[in-house]
């Protein structure tokens, strides 16, 4: 059996595998003893009755009873994925089916499909399925229209936090993140969730993500999002998602202006948990901040140090299983997100499921989430506050002088990003349960940004050819009141665009590096790839198209700007390659959305603390940017205009 | 053509008419002007697509530019609701041609489909229809297992107020109720409108339903409902209803803990309206009440006269637009539901639909409902306080005297009544919009009751023979905290369990009367009736199974009960049928749940003031029930025993 039938086991995940599956209509010839219950008595007869829609028939094992990870070969995982596929709630298989399939070595060169393929409904207003269900039935496939999503349907203008919903909805910002999730698990098997410097990522990604979420809103005329830290006032932002659990049949629960949290005593979920065991943790993190050291489960001591106290920070504040002592330190983060996720019936006394704070595919949709994460970033920001800060030789890269970068937009003016709207569409036919089979788009608008690049120009007076690491960061001009920033301000609000090796001949040499080859990103086509168009075959050209649904959506890349032109400060540096090399070998690994992602089975392929060099107090005498820099940075004033035209898809 | 093809379009609102309809799959042949313009290039193609399974195709005239309710004829009524149908609302064009199909004479004669065929989503559980379709889609038809929905699915024990559940969640009582408000529509042609004594109706039906949920309440162990009338309050009960909108695509929107009213500005809506404008409005209804007198919108003063006072105060209050003056006492009882309704996003900054009160099919299902209507009930209240006493006169039947009455249950002891739970089955294939045909059946759990018999003995001394009114009641035995009522609470907590003629010859007679002739109920089948199945053939036999969605359910005549046997009293009286009686025809047309709905196109047929005779305080000296008999009435103590447990659905 070729191992690209697994696959279809992600297709129409409500609907028994009896059915056949994928655009082919292939059917698995299923052992009765695979079928759970209902079907058993009728499987025979519910398989055939699409036996003229099917084309091919694959064998299915025995089933041996094994878990997903451990299976033997790819024929006993399939026959355990079977009948697990046939039992489990969906979501749930798919979570467990992926990562195994991404961890094994004999089905980690798969491509997953995207996880918005088989869950459209975490990413789309509810009533596109409907829409959809009609277009299948009724129309004929070759004269079905893309069904249109309106960019505005949670929330209207008169909501303020509204202004940020083509972020907080975007589909890829929100594919992104589920992504990070299913490749850093906070729990697991050990070699799944044990993940090189995975505690820091956790820290500097979503460090990101707020950093990102806030140059958005000084382009909305908003000041920076509120730290979420005083869990006893009302929370004044609503939040109603407008989203449908196709697993569950349920909308996703809204969550309605002025709400307070509550102690959870939700019995069945096994989740009963006081807002005080939330305070506690709190307190016990910070002494660990402030002492620099934490207490493992034996009572040992473990200092939290320069360069690694963070990633065990990270671990402690998500929390996951590598935690240094979870008894003690708790479950901050994450419980978090169940208290907000469980706002609207915290005893379950209304039979309720959680909100969407609480799945990583919708969190980043409730403008809560980033108050949450202000507040987590904040603590994390007590701890490197109170590292040494950087040296200028630690900063330097002696006889290597960034003299000037300037950016290129198509024949725009230099220095000027361009920003628009973007109309684009998904299929969603392979999420549609019981429905009939044909494409089905759903055309939605999401932020652009024209292509461009930046040309960089660095002397080498070392009298030898160098490498050094260029580091592309952007952050904001001005603050909200129009000021100049204090440097221990800004720091905090400079993005990541792109980090790449260059090879400095002596003397003069020019850059020149495209806005699609960012190293945060992945292409647009890979966050929205159609799994039945365009995929490249086998080996090699597989191996490029891998998986690696994880990276920055590359049409976020840049923030939205403003009609008039928003001004930023494009930041790059080029540092020691000595300071930044991890020895190893790279090629042929999903390894282009690396800052924020890692690379699969891999260190992290930067030896410097994330976030470097804005991750740490600014050395003596620095009060502001200008005086930060060494002659190895450079600082370029931008703008970002926002055009307010929407772009058809591109054909 | 046959006017019966009319039904049709009642199928699978959601569906385009070129999609045949029907369990025969009958296809009208549709001009391509009255289809919507996605159809339109497209209509023959579609309709050709489904060519195989059509049966029948009825040639649908061209459209002539009418309504409904003024079209020439069958053919042209057909054209318009076609054209209609294609693009308005699917909820108002079922609500707008139902209403024509009423009241036209050509049509009249018509049986409606069952409402909760077409919008099944309006009655059950959301989780119903993923699984609906998946067995549409999956199961072969005479594979298919009914789909059991849970009795508890909206909330838990832990929610007080979920233990009457039962009741504002019931399928029939919902139905009934939007029958109610079908048949007596507040705005409208005049003709539709202007019933007999409909403001009063108004007044009666939702004394009745505030009177048996508190019996109900009682039953529970719960105290009568607290009035709504501090508008500033927080309102403690939350609820979840877990429907969605088939039509909307969108969850109905939850109430949570604790929110509170709030001016309306939802502009799109065309509902700017003031918490303080209800104010108002109450304080000048008060104002007319106090005084007996309203003011029309001439200025002219309209006496509240002791037998039509209340009329005008029901079109007013509720308000209809028989109202004396809308534009001075405003739309108080519409208007609570409508500020209730949008209580979760009051000036619909997040585009948020109106919850369950804003709809007559959805409403009752809202602990909030009976809080409302207590205080709605209360303002009547106010009024008939303050109405002339009934003398005894008045009360008394001369030389009628009632000696005994009994209510037997099969074999059981007499005066015990017998509950249970029930499940049935409804069909929702109807209603399920662009899915394979075949019945889908869903297995709902609902209280029912044993039928009984009441056994009246009546003694005729007046000499000759006599006809009266035979009016029987049912209320509770003691209070909440088991203490004797006085009349004046007591009164108010009277459910109507029957009224019918009586014949009475000289000396003793003995009454047998079946439970299920209730004048106040209809019959389950009617309740649920499945439109396919055992439909009467034209002419009298169909009048007989008219139209009267409209009735009390049957199997929610008795209130609960409990396990031990909850005690309760039994009222009957015999009235003089010469102050009773309305002379008029109403034989052939639906008349079996006249005491809530009244006769179709008749006058009420009881010229007593409704609720008769305890709408009234009582004369001097009265303080309570006992001492409130006339000799033409009688009490008798009775139990209801609640048995817990289910009985399958008959076959």
């Amino acid at each position: 059996m070729s191992k690209n039938n697994l696959l279809l086991l992600f297709d129409r995940p409500l609907e028994t595998v009896i059915v056949p599956k994928g655009p082919n209509q292939i059917a698995f010839d299923v052992p009765v003893d695979l079928l759970s219950d209902r079907y058993k008595p009728i499987g025979m007869e519910v398989s055939n009755r699409f036996g003229e829609e099917t084309k091919t028939k694959i064998p299915v094992p025995r089933l041996l009873n094994l878990i997903f990870i451990g299976m033997r070969d790819v024929d006993d995982l399939l026959a355990m994925a079977i009948y697990a596929r046939e039992r489990v709630n969906p979501y749930l298989f798919n979570y467990c089916f992926s990562v195994a399939l991404l961890h094994r070595p004999d089905t980690q060169d798969l491509e997953l499909p995207s996880f918005i393929g088989s869950f459209p409904d975490k990413y789309f207003d509810s009533q596109v399925f409907a829409r959809a269900r009609e277009e299948a039935t009724v129309i004929p496939q070759e004269r079905r229209q893309p069904i249109e999503v309106p960019i505005d349907y949670t929330a209207s203008d008169l909501e303020i936090e509204h202004r940020l919903a083509y972020f907080r909805e975007d589909l890829g910002i929100n594919l992104h993140h589920w992504h990070w999730h299913l490749v850093y698990p906070f729990e697991g098997a050990m070699q799944v969730v044990n993940k090189n410097r995975r505690g820091e990522l956790f820290y500097y990604m979503h460090q990101q993500i707020i950093a990102r979420y806030n140059l958005e809103r000084f382009c909305n005329n908003l000041k920076r999002v509120t730290r979420f830290n005083d869990w006893k006032e009302p929370i004044p932002e609503a939040y109603f998602p407008k989203l449908d659990s196709l697993v569950a049949s349920r909308a996703w629960p809204s969550r309605v202006e002025d709400q307070t949290l509550s102690d959870l005593r939700r019995e069945q979920d096994q989740i009963t948990q006081d807002l005080d065991d939330l305070r506690r943790w709190r307190e016990r993190i910070f002494e660990a901040i402030h002492s620099l050291a934490a207490q493992d489960a034996n009572g040992q001591t473990i200092p939290l140090t320069e360069f690694e106290g963070i990633d065990v920070l990270g671990n402690m504040i998500e929390s996951s299983m590598l935690s240094p002592n979870r008894n003690f330190y708790g479950d901050m983060h994450n419980m978090g997100h169940v208290f907000i996720s469980y706002i609207h019936d915290p005893d379950h006394r209304h039979l309720e499921n959680f909100g969407v704070m609480g799945d990583s595919a919708t969190a980043m949709r409730d403008p809560i989430f980033y108050r949450w994460h202000a507040f987590i970033d904040d603590v994390f920001q007590q701890f490197k506050g109170s590292l040494p800060r950087y040296t200028e030789a630690q900063l330097n890269y002696p006889n290597i002088t960034v003299t000037g970068v300037n950016i290129q937009s198509g024949n725009g003016p230099p220095n000027t990003l361009n920003t628009f709207w973007q109309q684009s569409d998904v299929d969603l036919s392979r999420g549609m349960d019981f429905q009939p089979r044909g494409n089905v788009l759903v055309r939605f608008t999401h932020l652009n940004h024209e292509p461009f690049s930046y040309n960089i120009t660095i002397n080498n007076a070392s009298g030898g050819t160098k490498r050094g690491t260029c580091r592309i960061f952007l952050g904001p001009k001005v603050d909200e009141r129009g000021a100049p920033w204090r440097f221990v301000d800004h720091r905090l609000l400079f993005i990541e665009l792109d980090k790449f090796t260059v090879n400095l001949s002596q003397g003069a040499n020019n850059i020149t590096r495209n806005s699609t080859e960012s190293s945060v990103t992945i292409p647009f086509e890979r966050t929205f790839r159609n799994l039945d168009l365009n995929r490249p075959v086998g080996g090699a050209a597989l191996s490029q198209f891998n998986f690696c649904g994880c990276g920055w959506p590359h049409h976020m890349l840049i923030p939205k700007g403003t009609p008039e032109g928003w001004q930023c400060q494009l930041f790059v540096m080029v540092s020691n390659f000595d300071d930044d090399q991890v020895v190893q070998d790279t090629a042929g690994t999903c390894n282009d959305a690396m800052s924020y992602c890692g690379i699969k089975d891999r260190l992290y392929p930067d030896k410097r603390s994330m976030g470097y060099p804005f991750d740490r107090m600014p050395r003596d005498n620095v009060s502001n940017l200008e005086e930060f820099l060494t002659p190895n940075m450079i600082v370029q004033d931008c703008i970002i205009k926002f055009t307010n035209t929407i772009r058809k898809p591109a054909q």
